[in-house]
């Protein structure tokens, strides 16, 4: 469901614990919105097996990395374990100035960033049901050994104390419920006055002066 | 479909010029919301013909209105005609309390009043797609003179100025698509942390300190 032509693109920013289900989430939503532009990040790690470049992150080497740092091309980036990560923010703002809604899946700490930068970018947390559930699906995975789980479970804590930052909190206990508020939230970010007034101006400009 | 349950009822204010069809966009809203309390107003002019007491208004005596005036029971009044016209706070504030959210359907005066006593309330003003097409409905309804017409498309301009202190513009192009953005308005309200955070104390106090 396509909302009604925008002057100007919603960038909204995604987070949530590991394990608590945004890809599945993701892959619903933009599966309904198949107009929103998913962002894909820039990272100078090597692709691991099954990551596609341009798909999973954009693989660049560290010199192109800190070309884009040097340029201001960024609009949060981060270093972990001598690999940079980071969000463009060159294609983000052209996509937004032609009236295309951006999604970004991003941590707390690249959320906080975004915001400052982007006080009208629309955040939201992704939670489970219940922290046991959180629990429960890392260990279904049946990927990660206990410490690593525990590890996820301790940064899950970290991050939910970073909730209040965000705009919309939304619970995850089904896909279906969850991306239905995720297009409720964008729905209606797409309703307030001051992004439909100047959809509506000439309707307004011809009646009144607002 | 309802929201998850919250612990306090959200304050839903619709306005609107006459002729943009409130009246059907509500009735479709209340039976895909039946959980909402529909707020009838007071009024102290006798009942027209088809209208039943405590569905169109209340219909109460001067006196009686004048009461709840005395006591500050009312969220908004105003004197049109002679003829007392008014929301009462004292039920509206025990649903809110009691987690139930309150639709109140009222004109740009009084809605500018309640989101000044009550600026947590939701505010949607619902706009035709074009204003000739607010003429056209008029027209059609074949009801009034084109005096009365002509009164009322002046009326809409002067709403028209109103629209900024609203939170939402809903666009009534059809009672299917307002009714979805209003559906959608209330379920991402429901979705905002400051709502949702209370509700999910438990899950939070348990894993660490907000």
């Amino acid at each position: 469901m396509t909302p009604k032509k925008k002057t100007k693109g919603t960038l909204i920013v995604l987070s949530g614990p590991s394990g608590v289900g945004k890809s599945t989430v993701i892959a619903e939503l933009l599966s309904e919105r198949k107009d929103i532009y998913f962002s894909v990040s820039y990272t100078t790690r090597g692709p691991r097996v099954g990551e596609a470049d341009g798909v999973s992150y954009h693989f660049v080497s560290k010199e192109e990395f800190e070309g884009m740092i040097a340029r201001d091309e960024l609009l949060e980036y981060a270093k972990y374990v001598d690999n940079y990560y980071g969000t463009s923010m060159k294609v983000i703002r052209e996509k937004l100035d032609a009236g295309v809604d951006v999604l970004l899946e991003i941590e707390v700490q690249g959320a906080a960033t975004v915001k400052r930068k982007c006080p009208d970018a629309v955040c939201i947390f992704v939670i489970p049901p219940t922290f046991e559930e959180l629990s429960r699906r890392l260990h279904g995975r049946a990927t990660d050994d206990e410490q690593v789980i525990q590890g996820r479970l301790e940064r899950a804590k970290a991050e939910y104390r970073q909730i209040p930052l965000y705009d919309y909190l939304v619970i995850n206990d089904s896909v279906q419920s969850a991306t239905r508020e995720i297009l409720s939230i964008l729905c209606a970010e797409g309703c307030r006055v001051d992004q439909r007034l100047p959809m509506i101006r000439n309707q307004i400009e011809g009646v009144t002066a607002l």
